[in-house]
């Protein structure tokens, strides 16, 4: 199996899009489209997942198997694992009776170019598939590591992760949150599979559990700048470049960390988690150079 | 760990009882309602999966499990699992736009009784819920069996199975079914995680091949007879049993085998399923009564 290699001194910018292209190559295998009229339920999932969008949480995932020599294989595996489940979570959280999103990265949400209940359908369909690609052999050659990803991958995105970020989320429209609620719901939320792509990499590599604590203690800052920057985007974004209207947290009354600590505090918060991310990663030398600049690119991209 | 056993010439509808009752014991301790504000989403989990129900496939894996001498605990996890995913798919098809039921089980839907939005992501949870029980440790010793059971399991409530024959099932609603098409329908709604159950069993027991196809061969007449006798109860029956109103796929203009091959073809059909699933079992002689009983209750059934 190939170890898992980019080119010296590869930018990170590169190195996002490399990823991104296998990872899509990869989705486009495992989501063949089938003759019968199932069809249609694969053509949604094929819509919400292969569409366009950066691939962080893979980047994630491979980026931190470089540091334990993982093949590319099992990394891929489950970079696609995770985007799946990424995929789900949009589709469904778009839903009229959820967010009622009509535009996600510039195009129809899925239940607009699909219908509601198809796209119901295709995040139940994208959430299976996630589970179902992590216990194949090609994931990794001990099962145990396939268990153990599996297991993680579900306390990630359930009721304990992002399901209930999610229920806390909406709860959040009717009463309005302090600044420790709304930490704590979006590291539920976007921080839960944030830190399991991270980790991922770590399961897959055997790591000692210092170094998938330090992954860890990474990825909890950087969910939190990513969120921060989020916010930041809704307020001062441009709908041409994030794909989405601006103000809609705004709009729907939300309580957000720019709300609360307003724009230079949030931008300063959010500089702070980069630097306090970057922090984690002394022990992995310059083998982590990529992450150092993922920290970077979560505050200053503009999509 | 105590090998799953029944007291000797047990009746099916007690044995029914007893795997009801401590499947419920399981899935109540699986889901505790945490202390902060997502115990909303656990809540509608609850009332999901712990509502009244037959606990037909919870049954059917610990009447399979019963074949090769696995341990009470396996076989619980694994029909916990099971029950998790079917609870799933009853609140998702309930949903306003899927099926969009008022009633099931003689009480509110899940979306009644709390909103849709919280109703999508209880069903997201309990999905996610159920891959994470079959990763766990408490469900087989060897990690190689915990991931063919997270596989088997993805296949056959994916795009592949359980969610493709529901999507089949919607676009029925426009477009008129032979009965060709409506057995496979079926066979991927209801065929396909009746069919893991019974598998279940032999997978936990490392059963050889010729058992585990013989299991799958029951366990798909098996299915194909409970979804006939579900399409009479709603021509026929009581809607102060089944809990849920009747005549509803004529009103929604859906084809059924009944509605296909009239109230006696599909009795008959029925009743030669039954017969036909019964014979798979002779290779398990007396070990397999519980399961030949509970073909004939599928058809019996008044609820």
């Amino acid at each position: 199996m190939t170890e898992l290699a980019w080119r010296h001194g590869v930018s990170f910018t590169e190195a996002l899009a490399d990823v991104a292209s296998r990872t899509n190559t990869l989705l486009d295998r495992l989501m063949p489209v089938p003759p019968g009229l199932e069809a249609r339920v694969v053509e949604a999932m094929r819509y919400a997942a292969l569409g366009p969008g950066k691939r962080l949480r893979p980047f994630l995932v491979l980026a931190s198997a470089h540091l334990f020599s993982v093949s590319e294989r099992s990394a891929l595996q489950v970079a696609a694992a995770i985007e799946l489940v990424h995929s789900y979570s949009l589709v469904h959280d778009d839903l009229p009776a959820m967010d009622n999103s009509d535009l996600r990265r510039g195009r129809p949400t899925c239940h607009k170019a699909f219908d509601e209940a198809t796209a119901v359908l295709a995040g139940d369909g994208l959430l299976t598939l996630a589970f179902q690609v992590l216990a194949e052999a090609d994931t990794h050659g001990d099962p145990m590591v396939r268990c153990e990803l599996v297991h993680s991958l579900a306390q990630a995105a359930g009721a304990g992760g992002m399901v209930g970020g999610q229920m806390i989320d909406l709860i959040a429209e009717d009463r309005p949150l302090d600044i420790g609620a709304i930490t704590r719901l979006q590291r539920l939320k976007t921080g839960a599979l944030i830190a399991f792509s991270c980790e991922a990499g770590a399961i897959l590599g055997k790591a000692p559990m210092e170094l998938r604590l330090a992954l860890r203690g990474y990825a909890h800052e950087l969910g939190l700048a990513f969120q921060i920057a989020d916010d930041l985007l809704d307020v001062e974004g441009d709908a041409g470049e994030t794909g989405k209207p601006v103000g809609q947290d705004a709009a729907a009354g939300k309580a957000t960390f720019v709300s609360i600590l307003g724009v230079e505090r949030a931008r300063d918060q959010a500089e702070l988690l980069v630097r306090q991310a970057v922090a984690h990663l002394e022990l992995f030398e310059e083998r982590a150079d990529l992450l150092r600049q993922a920290a970077r690119f979560v505050v200053d991209r503009r999509a």
